[in-house]
């Protein structure tokens, strides 16, 4: 079964983000992929709730030892004890990552998924564009950095795991 | 949901233990928990397969970085690249461990479990019944560890739950 | 005693970058403190020699379990067989972190620092600088990224502790 | 250069331990090899006394991201934020590791060591003197557990090192 990462803020979003993090969700659910995330609220919040109204199954890799940690939508709380060490495994435990709006946590989970050469989609118009398509440039193939619209981001990112 | 971690020899295992691993994965899923297991072969498969003929939900937290690590009965194989390391994180994620024979990764494995104040059950006939109930009594109570058979373990790890 | 972490390029670098990291790990060394990093090649041995040359004290957080995966002037190898995940521990065992040029890993450890809220001093005409200064600005403060030539460095990174 | 990890209880420990942690720490900074351990009190810190008393080089691996949990004696704190996860990496780091009396977090080092397949020496008279040699004496040689008196163990561990 294929494995997707989302990965975004923990924090208060936009309501522009939040359908983005659904739609990504609920697309994940549709193509029987099961949704790994941080485990917390906001990106990775709406979009576990999106894969949950499609039936998907949703897996939270947790910073603390603490269950209660996970947001309401995960059926699989992996707790860790490690706080922002457990970062590596939701990049590690994905076929491909898929990267909404977020700060120094999402680009720690995008740096740590191409340290594994596992693909990454980006979503377009968030800051995550702009680094790795103009500073990073010169190892985007090597890198497989890739970049969506969020609307076709599971698609996108079913073609990069067909191909890796 | 409830989360019962099952950990014991990854080796070749006898008739009568791979029968008790089964008993107990097929337990864990009649009473809807989510099995969780280091995802290899011996006792953890055996226990999936139980698990899964009754339809339940089986997790394997693997060593390497490659998917096809886990045994055929994983729903979900969580990859970490840590090696022994992700066997802190077996009982890290467990609200009960139950143990069966197994060797030192096991041994690793529960003494980590203790470390976390988690619940363990230890299937009675095994070789850390004997270390557990002799070396370590005085801290028995503290410690959580209950010894079980096989047929009453995951009863007895859902009555420990429900006290913790 | 204080520690820096100097992070960077493993692979085979610049003259000009060499230079630079020499020079940070000599004024590490010079100032008492310790030097820490992930115990490889390039900017890594560079520094390392740099500190060893005036008598400092060198640390490598190395990915494997082989101790001689080390360059020739670490004093402490610490192993610890989780690959790229050691990053973290690059990034949060220090008291202030130098990044030079670099690519994916260093972002990560980058990244882990700012999440450990850790201060980060960046040598400027990285691409480091140009992700930090433009992308990230808003977080600038919160963050505590600095940015230094290289000569400076050491004496930004101790400022830095100071306040912290 | 050598590398011997000291655990042991992390809690009051009796007027004979403390002499024996002592007189390893001792040895090892006598014979030029680092001391490494989990940097806390109890059998840590009394190892390190023994190896500052001779001018040795000390090394604590610890759960937290605060370098003021290491006790006095440790040159090198190394911060995990991982908690008793950090036990892997005690083991993972040394070329032996030597055990004195303590619980269960030290029985998941000597645990974590044997997976590891490192060379262990258990000092005689404690609890785990009988785990190993009653309960695991079918695995002693591949496992390489060794037992020995707190004087001579620094030269059992050096011999071993130098068979492996």
């Amino acid at each position: 079964m294929i494995r997707i990462s989302v990965i975004g803020s923990g924090e208060a979003i936009t309501k522009k983000e939040k359908e983005a993090a659904e739609q990504i969700g609920s697309d994940i659910a549709e193509n029987n992929c099961i949704l790994i995330c941080g485990g917390k609220k906001g990106v990775m919040e709406a979009a576990c709730r999106g894969a949950k109204n499609k039936g998907g199954i949703t897996v939270g890799i947790l910073p603390s030892l603490e269950k209660e940690e996970a947001n309401t939508y995960i059926d699989v709380p992996i707790n860790t004890g490690i706080g922002h060490a457990r970062n590596c495994f939701v990049a590690a435990s994905a076929d491909c990552v898929i990267a909404l709006e977020g700060s120094i946590g999402t680009l720690s989970e995008i740096a740590m998924a191409l340290n594994y050469r596992k693909p990454v989609v980006i979503i377009k118009g968030t800051r995550f564009e702009k680094i790795f398509k103009e500073k990073f440039e010169k190892f985007g193939e090597e890198m497989k950095v890739n970049f969506s619209a969020a609307e076709n981001a599971v698609s996108v990112a079913l073609e990069l795991i067909d191909k890796s």
